[in-house]
């Protein structure tokens, strides 16, 4: 067991971060942790595109946490958290080290520099797992004195693979809900938590395609209803069958482009797709399935359904969601 | 997320322990981690009954990090290392706090008493998650000055449930390792680590059931050949059938005692039973089983078979072990 060494904290950094994987679409996902001698004083993550990145979240916590002050900004408003962090005394962090998933930021886009912001602040250590991937966007670790790259690297780059195979064609992730012993459907299986995740991931991505058996025999809605702030995505029904049923309650929901297909070619344009469905999907899908998102029930059910997809898989992270368990796996194929 | 708390600490020890569930069997297992003026210096857990108990453990360890030496003696040989941490100056650990999952004996068995020993070290703080539990033993904690009592104790008694079971009856665990699409056997899905987890469990008990069926169709010989230091279990096959195939290598094993009975009369004596089979075993058990083990390989696989078991679980903990997952539940039962 690791503890109290670089690999123990950015372990933290990159479990946090997972806690938002795809949910930051289309950013990557972020992880940081702050360290002042010796002790964590801040866990945080980048949440939503648009907003404050992992390492200015994680350093306003750790001036709450070393101030004993709450701070009263909107800290998810990235310039109102940078001119707050640029305004506290030099040196305030001087015995802080920070544990950042990705290189911090050179580029100035919607939200300013990390790179430029954590030069300022001086602190004792940057410690990164990985450089930052984009082209022209680099280079923000250079700026910084104390810097050590390269932490838990192979962990870090698992966490943004969506991320990198995004901006180059569909990154494809098949969602299946089931009971430990493989049973799907069968109506409501998740938690309440699994649902609203499944929800916030649909809110996000640019499609859902969803297999035509399952819409006939489930007549879903496939909104995102329980994301407070969600938004329906656009669907793909994958089928050769043309004429549909539009009292089938997707059919149903407002602003949403619903499109019929027994091609994939949507799968050719950079964007994030969501599949939903069952064993025929997955034979359907095959390879070019990236990665598994399996909300495991913690039941066992009379199980009468015949898989003849063979696959394997590579466990990438694991994590409690209410009663459930959420298992992220990569697809290596057969 | 919890973090430089005392939750986050007992936490890490829980986590810890867990890596030993069963393996300490008759002695429940334990967590430990030791913070010294804000640092976590130490992450220890009891390993096998006999030897040092988790407290001992991390405080060697914590010695250890705090003197930038490496301890000569056996840490595991529990009179030795109490000897040693006795022979250290006072108040060497006097800005140091211990977590530990359960609280520290005041019984002198096997191993000197730990609160005896804490109570001469006098660390800042002992901060316990579960109070002994056996009549007689408790009060460990009342020798100690600054002590505080049920941090996480809800997760530590999730942790010490098989040891409270196994001294009024059997406690029985029912392991499972199957495919992530609940696959069941189809020779030998698990990884090599999982492989030697079971045989280090087997290596334990006082009793593995297996069903008829399972010896018939895999003609298994049920060993701990994996575990270095590991003996072959006894096992009772459960069957009508009164006469076997001794061909069949778990016939062979020197030194076992093999049974065969239709009953599960030998659940009656307080014990630790593993239990390897199939759903007709599942469904033969019931309510009986206290616990599932699963093994999760990474892999859909064609799956034709029916369960026609029916029960809800309650996900207790979860691990990775090689490529796979490790997953605790308890039965609740349908």
């Amino acid at each position: 067991m690791l503890f109290m060494n670089d690999e123990f904290y950015m372990q933290l950094a990159i479990d946090e971060a997972w806690e938002y994987q795809l949910l930051t679409y289309p950013n990557p996902p972020v992880g940081a942790v702050v360290v002042c001698d010796g002790k964590i004083v801040a866990i945080e993550a980048h949440r939503k595109a648009g907003t404050s990145h992992a390492e200015v979240l994680a350093l306003v916590r750790a001036y709450e946490a070393l101030s004993g002050e709450t701070v009263s900004i909107d800290r998810y408003d990235a310039h109102a958290a940078h001119a707050f962090l640029r305004g506290l005394p030099a040196g305030f962090f001087a015995a802080c080290t920070i544990y950042v998933t990705l290189e911090p930021c050179a580029h100035e886009g919607k939200t300013p520099s990390c790179a430029s912001l954590l030069f300022e602040l001086n602190l004792e250590r940057v410690v990164v797992a990985h450089p930052d991937p984009i082209a022209g966007h680099g280079g923000g670790a250079n700026r910084l004195g104390n810097v050590t790259m390269g932490v838990l690297e192979a962990q870090a780059h698992d966490l943004i693979t969506p991320f990198l195979i995004w901006q180059e064609r569909a990154f494809v992730v098949f969602k299946l809900a089931q009971t430990l012993n493989g049973r799907i459907g069968g109506g409501y299986l998740s938690s309440q938590e699994s649902l609203e995740h499944v929800h916030r991931i649909r809110s996000v991505v640019d499609r859902l395609i969803i297999g035509g058996g399952t819409v006939r025999t489930d007549r879903p809605t496939l909104d995102s209803r329980y994301d407070p702030e969600g938004r329906a995505p656009d669907v793909t029904i994958f089928s050769g069958q043309t004429e549909w049923d539009h009292t089938i309650p997707l059919f149903d929901v407002e602003g949403r482009d619903v499109q019929i297909s027994d091609t994939l070619a949507c799968l050719d344009t950079p964007s994030l797709i969501l599949v939903e469905g069952g064993d025929g999907m997955l034979g359907a899908l095959g390879d070019r399935i990236d990665w598994m998102l399996t909300y495991l029930t913690p039941k066992l059910s009379p199980n009468e359904i015949t898989y003849n997809t063979t696959t394997t898989l590579r466990f990438l992270h694991t994590q409690r969601i209410g009663v459930d368990l959420m298992i992220w796996s990569q697809n290596l194929g057969d």
